[in-house]
């Protein structure tokens, strides 16, 4: 079974290519875009008193979904691609955590980006401390990296201070 | 533009009323499960290790698209819907963290679960804590709330005691 979703927007980043974006974007200084067209722009009313929001967005630049992946953070051994955020995915959904600095009309303004420029939006949700902060939390292989931080795997140009 | 995705699996829960049904997970003490259709069950190798789980999934049962809605923590006032986690999206798209409890072959059994009984799932991620737990977060309309707490508005026999 199949369904079907509607682009609502696009996301505009300084990445052009895979391999110079950040992995994740919680230590990712940059700033971008996301725009919804603007039949939706009703929909970001209240949004600016969020200092956070999820997007779901479409990883059109996928190579194919695959089961088994090596994580960007641990090239050493494959992982089911379910414990990862690797693209290559049965279905190529993204998610990422963005700062919301601005709200312009159909234009969010937003920071830690780590998204390619040109990525299809297809959804925008607000970030709620008290949902989504969760405690005491286990990482599995992510905690066992020796250098188990994303922020030495994001391009020392991309990083925030 | 439209993109298609493939239902993966579905999601199991004692909900089959949504007003019977958690707002928000962070609070349920209800179990349920995830399963991934047999096809994909390699793919969750590697993910016992995770203590927490995002879920996206389809909103099968919501009620058609909308700009505005109300909140079901706030219904005194109509929030832009990319303000809410409101299932009448233009894109009827879930999220919700989950605790692991057990991966057994394609099916996870899953706690604090908020996801009507049967709902078709899209995609499961790690929660990494070092990426999804933001600091110095604003919640907008939510901190304003006078009971800003999903916890009161839990159906009693529904919450973590």
């Amino acid at each position: 079974m199949e369904v079907s979703l509607k682009v609502i927007g696009i996301i505009r980043s300084p990445f052009k290519e895979k391999d110079r974006t950040p992995i994740q974007g919680v230590y990712s200084d940059t700033p971008g875009t996301a725009e919804v067209y603007p039949e939706y722009a009703e929909g970001l009313v209240d949004l600016e008193g969020f200092s956070h929001v999820y997007l779901i967005y479409y990883f059109d630049r996928a190579e194919g979904a695959s089961l088994k992946q090596k994580p960007f953070l641990d090239g050493s051994k494959e992982r089911g691609i379910f414990a990862t955020r690797h693209f290559n995915r049965p279905n190529p959904i993204g998610l990422s955590i963005v700062g919301l600095k601005a709200v312009r009309g159909n234009v969010l303004d937003i920071s830690s980006v780590d998204v390619l420029d040109g990525t299809p939006l297809l959804d925008i949700k607000p970030y709620v401390a008290e949902f989504d902060r969760r405690e005491g939390v286990r990482c599995g292989w992510y905690d066992a990296l020796d250098d188990h931080s994303a922020r030495v795997h994001t391009p020392e140009g991309l990083r925030r201070p």
